[in-house]
């Protein structure tokens, strides 16, 4: 079928490009016309404005937005004018849940359908296929399956679930409507928190590896620092790189983070272009916000989230405070190293 | 090649199956008879003790031992009369590193090779591989490669990953001789303290996700219970065990694990099972100590560790002087529910 | 000054004590009758109904709510039409800050001026005096000074800090104008967050000390169970309750809730009556989710607020799922103790 | 009575002092020829070498070893061959608890006691007076009763504790025997423990406290960074070194640690002299590993201490593979700020 694509950065390109492979036809428009021209070289139609991109597609209209966070409200409203009822528009990208409920009530009263998705699958998306979480009404959400269908890695991607027995549902071939309007993006945001927990425990683990070289490195011994009391316990030189790579074979922590790890890990064993300064998009301290709402509890994510933003230096604050109170009870200078 | 086998509960007899599928022979010996008469019939050499055990091994021999950890030093004890020099004893359970330092050094005066060989993979090992790290000298290691090429999974297991350029080393057949003695369980109890954190990262996200409907279930509003503020905010009624079956394919958080639980949760949507009483068998308190004795902040893997003993009930008396304070400076009585 | 008090539960009533002890004229009224005539009988105006109320004090007016937070918004939409230009009412219970800045706003085109003021102490407060924070415009909260002033615990309640040079300021009295609307119950707010942490801190500690009898408990050893390696390390019976008692006198941890803590447990070492089910009263959660939005790492605030919601059972659902998950690689079934 | 001093840092010297102050005699010693001198002056009896020191003191001899961790062991096999039977030594620094008992063993065939005395107060004990934590056998303890009287702050430093009914025991006074040899220092270890947790609680508050400006200032908005969603909501600038000092009065969190952090940003309002890396002297790790091998779930003390971890840079190497990570999966590069 016929899709829309407006924003052609790494994830729209690919999108369309998967889309196309597979026989679907491809409207394009992104403000970087060369992104436009690139795609149309690859057998895209290029649009040159929004007007133009909503009159070459076939009604209803199916669109799709692939856009940072902060451009999808705008763009929304600039394109309410050019729709018509019954035309959908997914928004694949990063929103939070509680925009997209606000957008399809503004969608709405125009007849415009307004379907939520969110997309997992990053630069390998393309070649592996993305899991899709999607959000929206009933209808809609049945009208664009082939694109989902398309787009998602298929259930050749793993093996079946052994004890799964029902069999409808597409969760199997990797999208899942999984509610009304935000319940796409609700679960993609929460997997995102879990990605979070997931790279945090795995980074801690290596990091505990790399050290445990500990034994054999002197440590400063005065009334500040604890000295290390049996040295002798951690005298391993393991070489972390090849422990990701073995980890990949058979372990009950494999997982596609081990795999890009040990990759990042076989380019370059020390990091060393890496400062650590960790950023978060908003995914994971949303799902710690939900949590609490919740009143659920959610130690591990939580410590996750807090490990990024003090990876940025934004304890700092804290941590003078915790140094002046040491000096305050005991006379402690703070050490230099 | 040869091996010798000692206890053969799930995980040792699974390896000696595994061994003999790929045309190794193995000696086998468990105090439960039946266990070893089953594979007897499989076309294992059934041994009546120890004594006949290591009589019937070639020399210098290869013994493995897959016995809960209580038990390895008792049989180790037993053994050391029954071994000659240049034998090998491979611990392949799930014993504390610091044990096989010492036992390392127990056997060494008799010239026994120690081994210590921590095995990831659990009840589906059988078929799929297990994930092996390896502690001890250089030539017995060395000279049991037939052996560990055969239990671990093997290259094709999984992709080749992109970024590696070595092209020697073991890691990508699913097995690495990580350093001297200790070294091996060393590297499974870190992936294990691992495994923690990813279980808990996906079950707390599960959980977010199921509570979604927290703005449908009404709840007790009073001065000690706070409300919910945004109720419809959290509408969402979502089917758990199909996120978990989407989240297999091609998703940023898809592992093993997440197969599993997705596995789980299709047999069982509301897991009644279970009563939520998570174990915790040694590896992830030990990476708690190791992470604090080489001051490597870990604070994901310590809150899952910590979240196991809340499960079990553990934190009561901590619980109780909270309320107990509560109660001092508010007059707040404990609720009911 | 005069002053009117709506809200005669233990937090009110003692205010008003207060109040009038240090001579000042208090109107009060409440729902519950007897709340109001009891206070009569000390010296209050009693007030029949809120145009009663109104109607007995003077103006410009000085209201007080000290309702639950849920019963401020309909008081005041009921109390506007009956108040004038230049009234004052001060909210001085739990409300979340952001409705304050709402409430502000609506009082405003009345020419009425609204303080929020967070009020800590208890059921001591009475006569220990109250710890307040307090928001709003520069000129109503300077014009309650005097009110602020009684409530508060006074210089003398504890000795001056050595390091400070400012002669000007409110706070060595025990009340601070934090900043405008808002401003004091966000710092109340943040107070119950602290609070969370270091009761945690406390009741974790105690039960360390309280399970240092560890080694002489039998623990089951099995292969779910990690056993204790040294239990000659955990010998130790100690007096929870003299521990506490003792840490009043000179030590760093020396506190308010350590002096409630040791009377908890001068009256019940073993805290019997309670069941560690930890309520949470909206502050701890707000706290928590501010450092979010802030980006300030509170892993410690956090983690107090993670097990008071375990502490209620509330993570029953991700216990079951991780326990399922080891169920499904491990073939571990769950164990009954 | 008379007691001997090992080690004239500021915490000995202090004790001398206060000592000498109630009556008591003192000989003292220190390697530190002038701190000898300096106490000769203020009336101890000054000892040129351990010789010396044991040979002023009268039988059984009272000893009292004030020294760093790291020095202690020496100092005790320096000192055996001059003691007699029935002398009692003193530990009342920091020595981990299990050292205790190894010296206790050791000194008993000589028939002389070993008392660990855990001394918590600081550079204010002087005045203030210390609270002591004491482990060893009833005996010696017992006799040491009027020292540790002298010692610790007596009764009038706190309220009696209302709920208190039994009239025996010397909490109140501010000195416990905890129980057998490591019992003082256990209890002494865990009180630090529970110092990391609420320092760490109050610290965290003042920082979210102080980045309630956090709306007014900018944020780089883009696909890397979350942008806050509400800036109105925090438009506070609040000056946080008056929040520290309204809370030492009457407030629920009231304690000595506020009193110091209230000096503290009395003196320096930013904390401009400290950078923050926090030291950790010992007893938080150890409460941490005493906790796991307990399996007393302990997050909040847990996370005080990754909190410590990290402020010094320990999780530099978790950082660095978490940007790997996301660079990985996302192609997000690290961002400079």
């Amino acid at each position: 079928m016929q899709l829309g694509m407006i924003g052609l950065g790494r994830m729209g390109a690919n999108l369309v490009r998967r889309l196309m492979r597979d026989g679907h036809r491809c409207v394009v428009y992104d403000l970087d016309r060369d992104a436009v021209q690139e795609l149309e070289k690859e057998g895209a139609t290029a649009a040159s404005s929004l007007h133009d991109f909503t009159d070459k597609l076939e009604r209803p209209r199916s669109l799709w937005l692939m856009l940072p966070a902060g451009v999808v409200q705008p763009t929304l409203d600039q394109l309410i004018p050019l729709l018509d009822g019954d035309d959908v528009v997914v928004d694949g990208g990063n929103s939070y849940y509680r925009d997209d409920m606000a957008r399809a009530q503004q969608l709405a009263p125009h007849g415009i359908h307004y379907v939520d998705c969110g997309t997992s699958g990053g630069v390998w998306g393309l070649e592996r296929g993305y899991c899709l979480m999607i959000g929206g009404e009933e209808e809609p959400v049945a009208r664009l399956g082939p694109l989902f269908r398309t787009i998602a890695p298929g259930t050749g991607n793993a093996e079946p679930t052994p004890g799964r027995t029902r069999a409808d549902g597409t969760a199997p071939e990797g999208y899942l409507h999984c509610g009304p309007s935000g319940a796409g993006h609700f679960v993609k945001m929460v997997h995102n928190g879990v990605e979070y927990g997931m790279m945090a425990a795995i980074a801690e683990g290596l990091s505990i590896i790399k050290h445990a070289d500990a034994g054999l490195r002197s440590r400063t011994v005065d009334a500040e620092t604890a000295p290390l009391r049996e040295p002798e316990a951690y005298p391993y030189e393991i070489d972390v790189s090849e422990v990701a790579e073995v980890w990949r074979r058979g372990s009950v922590v494999g997982s596609w983070l081990v795999d890009l790890v040990a990759d990042a890990l076989a380019r370059s064993p020390e990091l060393d272009t890496y400062t650590g300064r960790v950023s978060d998009s908003g995914e994971g301290r949303w799902t710690v916000l939900a949590a609490v709402d919740e009143s659920v509890p959610a130690p591990v994510i939580s410590a996750a989230l807090a490990q990024r933003y003090e990876s940025r230096g934004l304890g700092e604050f804290t941590d003078k405070v915790l140094s002046a109170m040491r000096g305050e009870f005991g006379g402690h200078a703070e050490k230099a190293g």
